[in-house]
C-alpha cells in the first residue's frame, strides 16, 4: 500500500491553473448531472493531521457549487449521539440523493484513534472495520457514490506542518486534542491506518491514496478521482449488484397454534400483573441506560393497535416514543430506506415502539412492487445488520408478528364496518390486501426465515384471541427485558 | 380564576360510557377533517402532579386514531437542547399540519418549576410569559390550533394521589424529581400557576381550567373542549388576524455609497489580517460557548457566494455550518415557515451561516406572492421575536445585505455567461428577478426598516467592489464578535 507508494513530482503553479480551470468545469458538470439521480456522493477525507484535508475542503467548495455540498466534521460527540447506536451520528448527516457530503472526520475516526491510544486491540479494529464495510456497502447498494481519499504525507512533512501551525495551536488548544487528530504520533498512526485501510478496502468502496506532499498535485488528483468515480457510476459502467441467493423459507406461520385463547377474567388479572411488571422494567431500563426497540407487525385487523395500547398504557410516557410508519416523506425518499428508522431511534433508556417498521420493505414494498427484487432481496441482510448495530449498542430488540387466519380477518373487517368509531380503520386497501393473502404469506415466511436471530428474535403471536395476543406480547417484552437487565 | 372556580359533580360510569361513545366518534371525525388542512393541533396538558394528565393522554389515544397523535414529554434535557435557544426543543417536536401533538410538560414547565424553586422572581416569570405568548401567537397565526388544558385538583386530592403512587415512587425515584412535577408543594405551585396562567391567558390561545377531581368528568370535559375548539377553528368562525400596520419605510438602500472600493494589494493584506482574526474569534466563541448566527442576503450577482467563502475560509470547519436556503421540503412546508431555520441552528460555540434566510419571507415570498400579505406583514414581528430568542440565549446575530446597482448587476450577469464555470450561476430566473428590481427595492427597504435592531443589526454592504464588500463583511463580523466576547 504505502510501501509500493510512489511519491509524485510537485505541480507548478502555471500547470495547476490550467488543469484546475478544466477540472473545475468538469466537476461542475458532473455535479449538475447528479441532480435528480438516485446518487448521493459521500466523500471521506482521511489522512494524518497536517495532510491538508481542511484546505482541500475549501478548494472543493470553490471548484463546485457549494449549494450542493455539505461538509460534516466529527470530533466532539453530543450526548444525543453517545446515547444512540454509533452509526446514528453519521446516518443523520448523510447527503440527500443528488447532493454531495464531505466527511472530515468520519466513521474511520474513532476506531483509528482508539487503536492508537491502545484502548482497543487489532481484533476489535477488524470487527469494527467489518461493520464499516457493511455500512458503506449498504449506502453504495442504494446508489450512494462513496469516495474514500487518503492524503499521505511523510513524517518530516507532518512535523513541518505541525510546527507551522504551532503558534495558532497554542491559541486554540482545542485543535490539538480533538478525537480524530493523531498529532505527532506518526508511526503508530500510520501503522493503524494501514490496518484500517486494508480492512476496509473493498471493490465497491475502494480507498484512493494520494500523495499529499504537494498542495497543487493533491488537489488536482483528488478532483480527478472524484470526477472519474462519479462519471463511472452515473454512466452505470459498474456491474449491477448480484441478487442475494435466498433459501426456500419454511412455513413458520403454519406452525402458529391459532386455537390458543384466554378468558376475560384471567386476561384482566394478567394484564394488571404484566403491565405493572413492564412499568418497573421500563424504569430499570432507564436506570441502566438500556433502550428497548420493539417492532409490531401483523395482518390487517390482527389487533396491532389495541395490543400496542396495552404496552404504551404500561410505560411512563416519558420513557417511550410510538413511531407510526406510513408513506415516506420526500426527505425520507431522498435517503436510504433505513434512514427514517435510524432517525426515529430514541435515546438510551427509552423505548422506541414501531407500529409497522423497516419490515415493510420485504412485505408491502415487495408484494406491491414498490421495491425492486434487488432491493427487497438485499434488505434482509441490511435489516440484520441494522438490528445488530442496535444490539451491539446494548438495545433490546423484540419483534412481533400478530397472526390471524383469513376467516378471523373477515369477521373483524365486517365488525369494524359496523362500529362507527372503528369504521375509519377499514379501507378499500384492506380489502385489496386481503386478496393478496398468499403473496403476503410467502413474504412473511421468508422474512421470518431470513431475519429471525438470537439477538433480535421474532415472536409469532397467535392473534385470533385478542386477549391471548396482548398478554403474550406483554409477557414476551417483560421476559426479554428481564433477561437483559438482570 | 381558581377562586370563582366551580367544583363539578362526579360523572357516573353509565353516563360516562354513553357520552364517551358519542364523543369518541366526534373526535375521530374532527381528526380526519383536519387532514390536508393547514392546522396542526397543539394540546398543552398542564396541572399539578396527581391531576391525572398521564391517564388523560392514554384516553385521548384510545378515543382518537393514535396514528395522527404524537405525545411529547419534557423533563430531562439533552445537552443538544441545553446548548440551543430554549424554544428549539419545542420547535423540533411540533406536529405537522393535520396532526395532533400532545405536550405533557411543555414551555410552561421550566418557568413554573424555577419560580417554585425560587430561582427566578415574578418579573422574570412575566418576561418569560411574554415570550410564551409570542410563541403561541406565532403558531396560532400560522394555523395551529393551540389548546391549553389545566387540570385542577384540591390539596387533599393531590395528597391522596401521591400517597397512592408512593410505593411505585420508591421504586422509580426518578419520577419524584423530574423538572415539571411540583410534588407536594401545593401552595407554592398553585400560586405560581395562577401567575403563569394569568400572564399567558390570551384571546387566541386561552387556558381551559378543568375540575380534575373526578376522572370521568375531566376526561369527557377535556374531550369536549378539544372537539369544540377544533371545530370552531376549522370552520373559520374566529375573525381573521388583522394586518400589521407598517410605517412607510425610509429608503435605506439609497444611503449606501456604492463608490467605495479597495485595491487588490490592500485587499490581500486585509484579507489575511481579518481572516486570522476571525479564526481566533471563532475559537474564542467556542471557548465561551457563544454561537454566531450570520445572515447573508443581497441582489443576485452581488457576490454573496464568494463573500461567504472568504468567511468559511477563515473558520475551522469544525466550528461552522453553512446553511443554503432553497425551496422548502414537504416536511418544512408542513410546519411554520420558521421551523426550517430553527431546525438548522447549530450548537453553542458554533457559527451558523445562512446563505439566504428567513428574510426570504419578506422578499421573494412577498414579491412573488408565495406568501399572503397577512403572512409577510406579520413576518417582521415574527422575525424580530425569533432573533430576540437567539440573542437572549447569547447568540451573536449579524445580518448582511450586499448592495449593488442595476448596471453592476448587468455587467456581472453578462460576465458570468461568458465564464464556463460560472454559467450555472446565471439563470432565466435571475433575469426575471432583475425586472422586478423596484418591487424588491421596496421590500428590502421595508425589511431593513422593520428588522434592524440593536441586538440583531443589519449591515448594508457596498458591493460594487467585491474586494471592499468582502473586507467589510469580515471586519464587521470580527467587530461584532469582539464586542460580544471581550
Amino acid at each position: 500500500m504505502f510501501d509500493q507508494f510512489e511519491a509524485q513530482a510537485p505541480l507548478d503553479k502555471e500547470s495547476f491553473e490550467r488543469q484546475s480551470l478544466a477540472l473545475r468545469q468538469q466537476l461542475l458538470e458532473i455535479q449538475f448531472s447528479l441532480e435528480n439521480t438516485r446518487h448521493p456522493v459521500i466523500i471521506v477525507l482521511a489522512g494524518l493531521d497536517g495532510a491538508g484535508k481542511g484546505v482541500l475542503v475549501h478548494r472543493l467548495n470553490e471548484w463546485m457549487d457549494p449549494r450542493g455540498i455539505e461538509t460534516n466534521t466529527y470530533w466532539e460527540h453530543s450526548d444525543e449521539e453517545e446515547s444512540r447506536p454509533y452509526l446514528w451520528r453519521f446516518w443523520r448527516q448523510l447527503p440527500q440523493r443528488g447532493r454531495i457530503g464531505i466527511f472530515l472526520g468520519s466513521w474511520y475516526t474513532q476506531v483509528t484513534q482508539q487503536r492508537v491510544d491502545g484502548t482497543i486491540d487489532d481484533q476489535a479494529v477488524e470487527a469494527f472495520c467489518r461493520r464499516i464495510t457493511e455500512f458503506e456497502r449498504q449506502l453504495s447498494d442504494d446508489g450512494a457514490i462513496v469516495i474514500k481519499l487518503w492524503l499521505h504525507i511523510s513524517q518530516e512533512t507532518q512535523r513541518r506542518q505541525l510546527e507551522e501551525k504551532a503558534p495558532r495551536r497554542q491559541q486554540n488548544p482545542r485543535v490539538t486534542d480533538h478525537p480524530y487528530e493523531l498529532v505527532g504520533k506518526y508511526q503508530q498512526a500510520m501503522a493503524t491506518s494501514k490496518v484500517v485501510i486494508r480492512n476496509t478496502q473493498t471493490f465497491q468502496c475502494p480507498w484512493h491514496i494520494i500523495d499529499g506532499e504537494d498542495r497543487n498535485y493533491r488537489e488536482i488528483k483528488a478532483g480527478e478521482i472524484i470526477r472519474d468515480t462519479v462519471i463511472r457510476r452515473i454512466e452505470n459502467l459498474e456491474p449491477p449488484a448480484p441478487l442475494e441467493q435466498l433459501p426456500e423459507p419454511q412455513n413458520a406461520l403454519a406452525s402458529v397454534d391459532l386455537g390458543k385463547s384466554l378468558e376475560k377474567s384471567a386476561y384482566k388479572k394478567q394484564l394488571r400483573k404484566y403491565q405493572a411488571m413492564l412499568q418497573d422494567l421500563a424504569w430499570e431500563g432507564y436506570r441502566q441506560k438500556r433502550s428497548l426497540v420493539a417492532v409490531f407487525e401483523g395482518w390487517d385487523g390482527a389487533g396491532k393497535g389495541s395490543a400496542i395500547r396495552r404496552v404504551t398504557g404500561a410505560i411512563d410516557p416519558r420513557l417511550y416514543k410510538l413511531v407510526q410508519i406510513a408513506a415516506p416523506t420526500d426527505e425520507e425518499l431522498a435517503q436510504h430506506y433505513s434512514w427514517r428508522f435510524w432517525r426515529s431511534l430514541q435515546r438510551d433508556g427509552r423505548a422506541t415502539l414501531f407500529d409497522r417498521s423497516w419490515y415493510g420493505r420485504v412485505m408491502v414494498e415487495r408484494v406491491e412492487r414498490f421495491a425492486t427484487e434487488a432491493e427487497w432481496s438485499r434488505a434482509y441482510r441490511e435489516i440484520n445488520e441494522f438490528e445488530r448495530e442496535l444490539t451491539l449498542h446494548g438495545s433490546i430488540v423484540a419483534k412481533f408478528w400478530i397472526h390471524i387466519d383469513q376467516d378471523e380477518q373477515l369477521t373483524r373487517f365486517r365488525a369494524r364496518e359496523q362500529e362507527p368509531y372503528k369504521r375509519h380503520k377499514i379501507t378499500d386497501e384492506d380489502w385489496r390486501n386481503r386478496e393478496k393473502w398468499p403473496a403476503y404469506e410467502t413474504a412473511v415466511n421468508q422474512m421470518i426465515a431470513q431475519t429471525h436471530s438470537e439477538h433480535a428474535p421474532w415472536t409469532l403471536v397467535a392473534g385470533n384471541s385478542k386477549y391471548f395476543a396482548r398478554i403474550k406480547i406483554l409477557k414476551t417484552l417483560c421476559k426479554a427485558m428481564e433477561q437483559a437487565l438482570y
